[in-house]
């Protein structure tokens, strides 16, 4: 009976845990990024750009050179971007934001992660730290899904952040310098509409 | 060398399936819900929803009576909003729009479903009509996810939602009436949740 009660204490205050992590996750829907959205009227929020990945995670799976476990990188993707909220959304073309990124968001880690019930937190953290590490094929898919979701949003709303940031083919191809060894299809495709937009004016050539 | 290049088209052809079920998707972003973010600030869309619950589903599945398949329950809920594009956003507790919503949600799942090669349009369409059906511990895993959430929601934004439509904790109740059978303790906090807004006037009693 004691034992029963001593659980049912433990299972209680692991589940105020995750509900306060649960709440204090919902600030990423106002953490807005520079892709717009599919009809160009706004701009996307990292909560909607994550479940859009998890989404494409299921169905892209099956294009990568690499065998891949989906239920981690459906994990990986919808929390790759929590530590944003505290340390922001760095546009993927903004370098002097780059600079600081790492440390700023290893310090937002450290606190949205440990939040949790340590053996949830660790895992958490365990799959941001792969994520970041770009080495392992499920990282690789995870950075795929990351760079041509926005891709896709960026073509079918006319490329108008990439306008808006007069950015340049090249530095898409840098940014994406490892999507052809994750995926031939999807980079052949990422070239297609990147050569669209080049010809329609919303990307630079070099 | 033929077969080789009658695979890519083949391959190819998928591609251009999913991108086109990815963009149209993207239209959830745009559904409001009568839920407000936890900040009170404005109301939770669809997709943010579903980001929601799929990652509240990694944390809470500990606390199910029955063992659930965490990647089903994860794809479930990622995509049980998606007949919504079609059909609009029903109300929990509005009563004319339930009484019509079954017909417009099985047509608009005909449609979305029917953009993805056939393989993985009867896949989400199987997930979707288990969802429906309420009937197996996935589904009653996702349900729990999706009424649990909100109330969290409402929760966290004082009661808002509730206050704003005049809901009477019965409504709630009956709306809920399958968490008792799938998890003692998330059942448990949601009275508690219930109570404590009665107490602050946001909930009617009965």
């Amino acid at each position: 009976m004691e034992e029963k009660k001593q659980n049912h204490i433990q299972e209680r205050e692991r589940l105020e845990q995750q509900i306060r992590f649960i709440i204090e996750v919902d600030k990423v829907k106002n953490i807005f990024r520079q892709t717009y959205l599919a009809d160009g009227q706004r701009k996307e929020n990292d909560a909607e750009h994550s479940w859009h990945l998890a989404l494409s995670a299921v169905l892209l799976k099956e294009h990568m050179k690499e065998d891949v476990d989906l239920t981690k990188v459906m994990v990986m993707v919808l929390i790759h971007d929590l530590v944003e909220i505290d340390a922001g959304d760095t546009y993927a073309y903004d370098a002097a934001g780059a600079a600081t990124k790492r440390e700023r968001e290893m310090k937002a880690a450290d606190r949205i992660f440990g939040l949790l019930p340590e053996d949830q937190g660790a895992y958490f953290r365990g799959l941001w730290d792969e994520f970041e590490e770009y080495a392992s094929a499920d990282a690789k898919f995870a950075h795929l899904l990351d760079n041509f979701q926005p891709l896709l949003l960026n073509d079918a709303s006319d490329g108008r952040s990439w306008a808006e940031h007069g950015v340049h083919k090249s530095q898409v191809c840098r940014r994406n310098e490892r999507i052809p060894e994750t995926s031939e299809i999807v980079w052949e495709k990422m070239l297609e509409i990147m050569d669209k937009h080049i010809e329609k004016g919303h990307l630079k050539a070099d």
